[in-house]
């Protein structure tokens, strides 16, 4: 169900992109309880400019080497869950390749779970959610 | 009002980019009746590495030549719409494509009305609704 | 807070570029009184036939060299304000760049203000929110 969006530095190599991917998706599957099969990300490689960053912002001093996350989820999760996904997400990230955690931005859009099809044009949850609560498919 | 992000592999060819645009304007008009010339789209094309999928999610395998649709779009659509605007969607690539159905995956992001401006700097449904509710412009 | 995705046509020279990212920001300093430090920008360049936009729509006619934006931000700003933000930006990137008002599409997403991160996996708006309502942090 989240549809991650991961913007980088275009001169990020293959190892970082990858751990950086493993890295928010493990947090995910970790701290919201997404499905470890449920992984659909895409990523951009942003080359000079086009990556544009605040050089401080809250008393968070950024780098020229930013990553910017954004996730498309269902809606309603805690704010305290929430709080430990973005602090998994960043050590993840630091721990793993060498971006900084100062340097991890995330951000969450929410959207309802009838709005998700996984394929074949299947409004996967609808039936799912329909099937939890007893209603016959027809 | 739809603003519609596609993301492909980059090595699609130019015609199936084309064909995937149009199934998806197509079906936005037939089912969510959008009008024929509200058409914005981003197409992406990502290259190795760059979209990430798993190769199975609720039962539905996907190959490594997966479209991504996120369509930003006004709220309140009824969720059989939405179910009928997927598998439109879907059998629409199919059926105009060298991608599978299974290969197709949907997101709505929904935006209120008042959060769209089609050029001008003018917030063309916040007038429009007001007409409709027969308030004066000013 | 805003997290701003602009798209625009590959061919854009870097001064136009530049215009743009300071157009927009501006315009969401000015009128949504962001902080001047808070500045998010992704900047996509897009080939031949990956910005698709149609000719005309609600009366207003588009070239063949448009730019979109669209800005995920925290929810509840009044209507007029938008209005206000959306004829900012465009008259700011006409202004400044060689492309026309007619040609700027905005769109806003509205997101929560627990889901933002800046820099270290903090939720820092979650925190700011509990010191303004004098709750200790722990």
């Amino acid at each position: 169900m989240p549809l991650v969006r991961i913007d980088l530095p275009a001169a990020t190599s293959t190892a970082d992109v990858e751990a950086v991917s493993n890295a928010v998706h493990h947090a995910l599957v970790e701290v919201f309880r997404v499905p470890e099969d449920d992984r659909f990300q895409l990523i951009g490689r942003r080359g000079p400019g086009e990556l544009v960053c605040t050089p401080q912002y809250l008393g968070i001093a950024h780098s020229d080497r930013v990553v910017i996350v954004q996730v498309t989820c269902s809606p309603g999760r805690p704010g305290a869950l929430k709080q430990q996904l973005y602090a998994r997400i960043a050590a993840g990230i630091a721990g793993a390749t060498t971006f900084a955690a100062a340097d991890v931005i995330i951000n969450l859009v929410e959207s309802l779970r009838e709005n998700w099809s996984f394929g074949e044009g299947i409004a996967h949850y609808v039936l799912q959610d329909r099937e939890r609560a007893g209603v016959p498919a027809s």
